[in-house]
């Protein structure tokens, strides 16, 4: 199915990202809960909270573990959530006598949001590679045209003369902070979830935070305690992916009213008309407006998300992964697309 | 790609809707633009605007028709529209006589939204079956339990006694209003798109309205001018979806606050932990909050798509792609959703 | 205090709408709500509820009646309504033989959601008023400048030659929908709340229709059932208000744009800057767009309210307080702002 | 005028906050625009800009300056911003030898972005000051209950014990956060805005970075290049209010459904009934969730408005008023709720 733009073969094509959306595939969310759980149980049995032989068991059954998705697809119509079925087939695997050491004292929400952040850290370097490319090709454009003259346009009139290099900063400048904010959220963002069923990890008593320590050691994430019903980094980490496409939208913005000026800009491979053949559509800095606008109403609903009830909200979380995917993929996309406007600039300024 | 819950393989299966979803598939949408040409051909053949031979070429040639999508991914991400490629590969199998006639006079946002309009319809008739099965549901769970006592609960304290009926009737009055206000939208939304280059048709001279209405009469929809700029029936059936889903969310809550309390509804099926076995979570009404709260984000950007630019807003429209597709699964799924909820009450009130 | 722009001295003289305004004053609000109380009276006096002599007591006492408002805001402050307190006075003024017949078998939804309705009412039949000044300053705009030559714009690039009529169409047919879609709700909207405390008018008995009914007639407002927790109407009326706004954002928006190419509109009367005497700035299309994104962020909090718990939400109820008056008076500005820019083109087209 | 029930005489009493509504009213604003412009004479004739004669003429009828506001108004009707009229009042104060070198260089976004900075870094003091009492507040109920026993609920269904302290952890460790967060981006917010008619400083030639460090010193704001149209602290300082209303959002919900409940909390002094004497409703718990709500909704417009056109765009800009200071207010008085909520709590657990 393909509701979605940013999942539709077609429409992906414009609004999409390969890169980005890849991490949100079934394939790498199974991949990186498995993960979780091997990682798991090689952290309790460091600990010696299971024993050597489980550990190996349910390592050795977690290379060749190949899950039955339609029941899977069952489990998450059933339970609301994929992991007691995907516990389920593992245990099974691994066969009856270390089976019940698989997941061992962890919940369905330590296993997917740590896959949700593993997902994250993957997905936040490809965006913060695209990032840092943006901000070289604005440079590189400020070093091309920065001196040509411009008329600045103030409350959609025009003002004085100003150079292009004074607009372009407009476009730069929030960039350079975004990678500022980003280095700043980051260790609230790509910690570990590891809580058990209410977030005591009762079953493991007193060596319940040696087993955090090593498992996010071992996933090469951040150790903290669990955040099950604390959504205060995904909703930060919106509001920055947001922060992102509306700094683009506003570039995007800038470059289609100069095309519709038509003397400030000149631009490379426009977009094509069914009904009139001379035109040039400005479509990625169109598309750029549009991905802000979108991100920037997703952003409402995940800061509604934050009014997570008592130890785990199923309405709040589910809420969550209707939103934040979308996110962080048209965010990849906006960045892709303004590098790719920014390479088809081929003057600026009169 | 699955980067959407309701696109998603696993997910799906409990926040997603097949039966609105395949509306929304690229085959379906690539089948209602080729009736959108086809349709056009016959009008503008009937009303002289284009010759018989030519129609005929037309209707044969995309009746075997098969795009290369390879090359329509292509398009849609330079041209920002499917249309212009499509709309060349078409006349390409039409051939050099009559290929020119292929979407005569017509605009890529003709095609587009017309074909979303197609397509909604079928939509909306499936939520509107899906809305009735409620209202049913709900009215036999009033019979069967309607006399039973329940204590209000007002500001979350309980009030005065009532009866099981009084609070049913807050669940199923407004979605009875609900069928009430789509039969008042349906003439506005369930109309043709066409207007050519710029919406005045200036191709088709003193002919423009008489195709248009041949051509609304075979897509056995509404005839109305053209609306490319004015978004108002599409932001309104917006705000209808997420009226649906608002009052299916306060039903799902009130569901969750009941089960929370444990002895006003005894629920068959519910959703198992990981962690807990015991547990009976009420999966399907925290999926219909979030659903709820889902759709309230999205309809803030269908009506920031309103402020659409002149003739055309490639921005604002493309808003609209990424919002309201996911919506009217959004809404299929809740309803869906609340009759299977619906039939898992075995008991209401004490 | 003046943190809303639409209370603010200085800035409601842009923004805010002086007519619309009034009707959320205290005043407004308390007068409302006493008629609510008188007629509440009459009504119950008329169908043997209460006594004669109670009626009179009460009718009378409401009369002279002056509250104490320094004790209604610390009511507020204690009971999240003013009501309580209110009641308390009202009861006070009345009398020991009479005072408990005030309020009868009321409660404060519905006291305060009749005292919004009655006022809503006269806010809609203002804007009413307003919307058709719109449609008839854009008439005439289309008679006097209609068959000139404009431009189109589609994407945001020249497109093909259109009429000036052609654009105004645009800006008019929504509004014109709009008086339409008004007509659909305002039998939803414009009726009676009247339940007591839990929504069955447990105190009056087999007469609780025929006061509700009595009480309705009185009040000028339509009969129906309580909807203390089915808000369907205020956020379809909500979802009315954003139209409204969105369609004069979309006229807004292109008024700066043509603005901006600066050929093809004459403006009289535009706003001056502190930096560049030379300006002429279309501040009132630029109001219109930032009301109408506005009123569409607005819009998903007031959908947010649907999901309102059990028979009373203390939540979702507070939450319409936050947004719909805003959202009236933005639309009533909007209107306002809209009719007054419509006479400042001297000239449209070239 | 009273639309916002944050300037409402008698809802702010519940939904508003004294201290931060103050720094919103006309006085406060006008004092720091005046203090803008004051400070501008005194750094500009330091760089030797304009005459110490022009400084000392200007800091002495600013001493003395009372605006026409009736005019001031029209002022904003007209040039949809103050700051023209403003600063004509201003010349016409200072004479005609000095008045020309009032606001010299500078343009009204200048005035206005920086006052509004001005006033915000006193409420983020304001704000600083309760979150940290909030965190006290809560360090204390943990103290004084946190070993008390307490069903975890997941998924609104009671799932294993925890204690009081695991509950409240997650009520604070949010906002020990947030005061990290907001530490992290003050130096981003608190920042003059400088830049002249377009951005450029043009008319202070090479003294314009001197100028610009001076006037900044004199406010005790940091110094910056302009940000006219680069809108992301403004929007990152959004999320940051809202973050922080979402986290007390949760408590008001888990604190509203430990009542609901009715075993595991005790809070003194809740609201009343008008039909129900006997109902302590959890008033405080529920407006928590009302302002968390509505921030979230508001943040979205927040977002919307960094797509700003070119040098200045006067609808983003108009937006940001309608918007910022609401949530300011929002978040002050969800804090003090907050805390005088935590104070109410007379036990926790069981």
């Amino acid at each position: 199915m393909t509701v979605s733009p940013f999942d539709h073969p077609l429409l992906s094509g414009l609004l999409g990202d390969e890169e980005a959306a890849r991490h949100f595939s079934v394939e790498a969310d199974i991949a990186a809960m498995l993960a979780f759980e091997r990682a798991l149980a090689e952290a309790e049995a460091e600990c010696g909270v299971i024993s050597r032989d489980a550990e190996a068991a349910i390592v050795k059954a977690l290379a060749a573990f190949r899950p039955d998705t339609a029941k899977l697809r069952a489990g998450v119509a059933k339970d609301g959530v994929v992991v007691p079925e995907l516990v389920r087939q593992i245990r099974a695997a691994v066969g009856d006598t270390h089976g019940e050491f698989v997941h061992f004292g962890a919940t369905s929400q330590d296993v997917i949001d740590t896959s949700l952040v593993l997902r994250l850290r993957r997905a936040v370097e490809h965006i913060g590679l695209l990032l840092s490319e943006n901000i070289v090709r604005l440079a590189s454009l400020e070093q091309e045209f920065g001196g040509t003259a411009l008329t600045a346009m103030t409350r959609m009139q025009p003002a004085v003369p100003i150079t292009v290099a004074d607009r372009i900063v407009s476009w730069r400048a929030p960039l350079e902070r975004h990678q500022q904010r980003l280095k700043e959220q980051s260790d609230r963002l790509l910690v570990v979830q590891f809580g058990g069923a209410a977030g005591t990890l009762e079953k493991l008593g007193d060596k319940a935070s040696s087993v955090r320590a090593a498992l996010a050691a071992k996933l090469d994430l951040g150790d903290a305690p669990q955040w099950h019903s604390q959504r205060d980094a995904l909703a930060e980490f919106a509001g920055w992916l947001s922060l992102v496409t509306g700094s683009l939208g506003k570039f995007g913005q800038d470059v289609a009213l100069m095309a519709q000026a038509g003397t400030d800009i000149e631009l490379s491979g426009g977009g094509g008309s069914s009904a009139m053949p001379h035109k040039q559509n400005p479509v990625k800095a169109e598309a750029l407006v549009a991905l802000a606008r979108f991100n920037a109403s997703q952003l409402s609903g995940m800061h509604q998300a934050l009014v997570h009830e008592q130890e785990r909200s199923g309405a709040a979380w589910t809420l969550e992964w209707l939103l934040l995917p979308q996110m962080v993929v048209a965010t990849a996309a906006a960045l892709r697309l303004a590098a790719e406007l920014a390479g088809q600039i081929e003057s600026l300024g009169h």
